[in-house]
């Protein structure tokens, strides 16, 4: 029964990807940022980083829990790939607790995180979880003993004002398509996979990205961001220093910083893990430029990977690494909250109106009204 | 089809415990520890705290991934009892990282473990959690605006040399019954609820409890234990300081530490979370007594809680709380390391000889030998 | 022959306060911050907590090690004041790591900072520490059996562009100094204590501070906050969100992020050391508002502490305490997250400009280019 | 005054090493240890590791504060010799935080170690701390831009039972001599260097040392280890299994785990910091072995270095390293806990009887007894 109904819920593929590309992003409205973005102005810049969504969008009008409104999904951020079974040295942090990222207190020891990084709403992290086992025994192999073993990286923010959350809507088959259509170039953002019942300060949020490509001097690295932005109260908000919260009053939410943030940095910069968790906590320092003072009930999680060192996790020999001095990172941690800056405004840029569960209404972030407010500040950018 | 085959899976319920209570226990057959142990030597000797398992054992023969065999389940502890919907104080520590205990993020920031505490097998981590939040649902209520989310926390070790993990036969029913069935009084243990397919020093492991009633001069606390072992290597074994490892060597399994333990340290000693941080790191003292070198392999994790401060958690005024000082936790420390020892020990004593997939078998822990090893060492108590 | 050449060091004595005073500070200036500060805007307008400066300027011109010039100074934060023994409940965060607290170790595993806490330049945080120490053993007494040993917080940034610190300057009786004559009421800002010799965002920088009063429905409650501001580069810079350090691009120092901030934040909301961890935290999204990208050349270190219960550390008896609830907490979050930018601004406009080792000079932010950078981008003030 | 009655103070230097390798040692007792140990059974048989002792010892009688009687010290560990300028990869882990090790805060965040190791009592951290620095300026040179700091690594234990401790003792020139003594070869144990003073399981402690070297198939490297011996309550003492502490119940001390012990891990195996942090968490388990609940008094903090990578802290291009991969660490692991069980076991046997302030005696273990008692319970070797 449950089944039938999840078979009438629309599975948005990832199909619209040129509307993504051709919606306006925040610096085509004037958003001033610093620091050069790639190609895409996407974590997939960092070569190897494929990104996929799986969106469910059904039912409108009074929860009933089990039958909808659905406004949830399910995004898959793939470090090396589909193709690749090979771990990245990784780092994590946590801003404020009030959230859940599985996987982390063996990415916290070993260094690594081996598999995809996923991220989906607070009550579907489990399904999802068990979903990546699952789809990982389908493809690898066991090691030569005949033994092994997953503790997959989920994370979660809450989309139960929208969304019919405890309704338990997403579905293994959810997770492994997220996973099989995961893609390098153009990510969509805005109201996707695990962002699409978000809301961000007051705004309707969701996922959002960019990247920075530091110079030939500096390495030339590629630092990546993905955002599934729920966090943060409309009077607190500024962009580009800008009190923009305080100058769109109308349609605030609630009154408390009750969302949260999960926060996936991604650079091909050779780090090892130590300067990863290092590259991991600046995105506390975006958040803060945008005004967020990460409130109780927040769960602001951060994770980053390097995709520098291939095969450094195989055992039986002594592995050769290259790291980045200590004395030579700080433009990747500029360009870290460079990055989470530009993603995060990219996600309340992105995401559209939308209407939930019991005709719940969040307004999206209307764009004249912000390049008004940033021209009346003189940051209008051009 | 799944499901048809799934009904098959004989429910344990928790119907055995008289058994449990006419099985010796390590102390029974001479192992010496210190300290006084409360009236069921189980961490339900801390008031309120109930314990819950779900075993699920059926098939036997070569592994077919979704049929079996099965070897696995689920325990659930509560720590103030199915009827209560107030948190405790916790705090958690790992020792070595190579496990999950989700959940954790939100005790560390918020020093609160709101719900129950769950083990099972590593590939059921997913399933166990959302099932809590659905159970949580059906009997809670949402706050005062009608919003809620839940973090639970949930721990696994992994049973795949006997159990059918990639089978995924954990199933939310078996949660449920898990919370449903928990119980103050005696603690079933050895091959039962998580703990069923696990392994420990390469002897059968499983589940195992112990606890310890302070002087009234120490304030009369009691510490109770609940593990769920299936870490270590047969050669680095002592039992009360014997190398019992070495001198019981046949029928190994590995020759690896690959395992895994999950360590639950109750009390209703009045501590605060940055205390508790300090109780639930003691228990690697325990596994240090027991010759352990915690591996690479091996998730072993522990969380501690106090039962000692209800409604700490309520918000719109000031709690009152009380503290144990500082200088006054000794006991309590030491009280740990002693019941982390002994429920180590009585997992071990408890379980039996265990064939699973693929005919492998795992052999108890053999009493007389071990009593004959004590005797040797002249640590065999009267 | 050092204590000769020492004796002709001027100790400037806080004799200054009234030009602390009538000296304007950031918002008389017209920089518009959040929030209602106490009635001195400073760390002290918390109940109980003292402040004293020891400040050493000698010399000029080239620099010979161990004579000069001297730059330099020791500021202590007495939480409950001289005239107190007991202990606060305190928690500590490192943003980045390239500095250094003594202490902390303690105070993160027993919850408590028990002494003042101390701030000096990187080379004589030796000194500084063993000074308290003697202080304590001076005027305190041991415990009942005849023992005690003591764990000074001890912090400290590099003043080394423009103060002789390979001369270790900083001598006993400056700590002495600092401690007796710390006082509650306004705190010199500037080129005082601790702060003489440092440099903030390419402008001198040195000792700031200020505080928020929550409202009565919040509880009513201060937050203080005191920086010794040493970091930052000019590049990156923006005050009220403005991009002050590119409009004022005159007399840089260096091109690196290199410097280091100690951010002290004081409340008399009772709070458990888990709650001050993240209080402390939340200083760095104020860095994240004025631009940092906290370099690895930085020593960022945030201790908090709250004054709200008294006799917690006492032995030999159950403790009554109070806590705030952690869903009632934001207002101190922000309060913070306010309270140290402004403290960081304040320090930055308090300080003078600075010639020192080797003629090196740094210049104060200008005043008046800032209320022109300010009001051209409509963030001036009334 | 202070000054003349220093020099009256006796400069044990490090004259009496044919005396130390004629003691006997622990194994030479017949205490049963694991593994093979390298040719010096010391933290030295890591080549390039170098260990210096400063011992204070004069005076005698009732303690006038000032005057002594002293019985302190310092002792030097350095990584790559005095030679080298160079860092290690370093880990730190606190088993019970009431303790300092200075510096750890950027070796937690950079990864490295950037200098010597020093342990010394309690309240003389500070000016070991200052001195170190005093040191590298008269050896070293600034970098490219004129500019340095130093955040040297100075851990405590507390010998303020037997020494007069707020008598401030240890002066710069005592840390010159035992960074400038320092040595590789046989290591002093016992009553020397810093650890001239110190109480173990209410027998006399102080250093102690031990290594292991790994099979060539584990890769062969050395695992070294030094404490610093100053915790632990008679009462709980196990040695090789075996309840020494009841056994040889006499002299007592006190009645609490009020000690400390500071443990240094050295290994060529070439490990990054994740690693090291790890292998540094490993010596709680020898600790365990020994019957340790690491009491609330204890500062039982440990820092793991690795000499494996060389010149991996340079600047200005990127590194090249290696990296022991974590599927082949638990040899390193097992070494670790070997290592560290056995130079604790070696500090109680080499140090001898000592009477300190106010006629303080504190007995050394016996070697007799703990031959008869070992022999008892059947474990002595041979």
């Amino acid at each position: 029964m449950i089944q039938s109904r999840l078979l009438r819920i629309l599975l948005l593929f990832t199909s619209t990807l040129t509307l993504a590309q051709t919606k306006p992003r925040a610096r085509d409205l004037g958003v001033p940022f610093d620091g050069n973005p790639g190609p895409n102005n996407a974590i997939t810049d960092v070569k190897g980083v494929e990104v996929g969504h799986t969106t469910l969008i059904s039912g409108s009008g009074k929860l009933k829990v089990g039958e909808g409104p659905v406004r949830t999904g399910v995004t898959a951020i793939l470090p090396r790939g589909k193709g690749s079974t090979d771990a990245v040295f990784g780092g994590w942090f946590t801003l404020n607790g009030n959230g859940e990222m599985t996987g982390t207190t063996w990415v916290e020891d070993s260094g690594f995180i081996d598999g995809p990084i996923m991220i989906t709403n607070t009550h579907s992290v489990g399904v999802v979880r068990d979903a990546v086992i699952a789809w990982k025994v389908k493809r690898g192999k066991p090691d030569m003993e005949g033994y092994w073993w997953s503790l997959p990286v989920v994370a979660e923010t809450w989309d139960g004002y929208l969304n019919d959350i405890n309704g338990f809507h997403v579905k293994p088959e959810h997770v492994f398509n997220a996973l099989d259509s995961a893609r390098s170039g153009p990510v969509e953002e805005g109201n996707v996979g695990g962002g699409t019942g978000m809301i961000c300060n007051e705004f309707k949020g969701g996922i959002g990205t960019a990247s920075r490509v530091l110079s030939a001097k500096e390495g030339g690295y590629t630092v990546g961001v993905l955002v599934q932005c729920n966090y943060g109260e409309r009077e607190q908000l500024r962009i580009a220093g800008v009190p923009v919260g305080r100058e769109i009053p109308e349609h605030t939410v609630w009154k408390n910083d009750t969302g949260s943030i999960i926060i996936v940095v991604a650079t091909d910069a050779p780090l090892i893990p130590t300067q990863l968790k290092r590259v991991a906590r600046r995105a506390s320092l975006a958040l803060g430029r945008l005004g967020s003072y990460s409130g109780d009930g927040s769960g602001d999680i951060f994770i980053a990977f390097s995709t520098g060192n291939a095969n450094a996790v195989s055992p039986k020999s002594v592995r050769e690494l290259k790291m980045l001095p200590n004395d030579d990172i700080n433009p990747v941690f500029l360009a870290t909250v460079q990055a989470t800056e530009e993603a995060i405004v990219n996600a309340m840029v992105a995401a559209e109106t939308m209407t939930g569960i019991n005709d719940h209404m969040v307004i999206a972030l209307p764009h004249d009204r912000l390049r008004e407010v940033l021209k009346k500040y003189n940051r209008l950018a051009r």
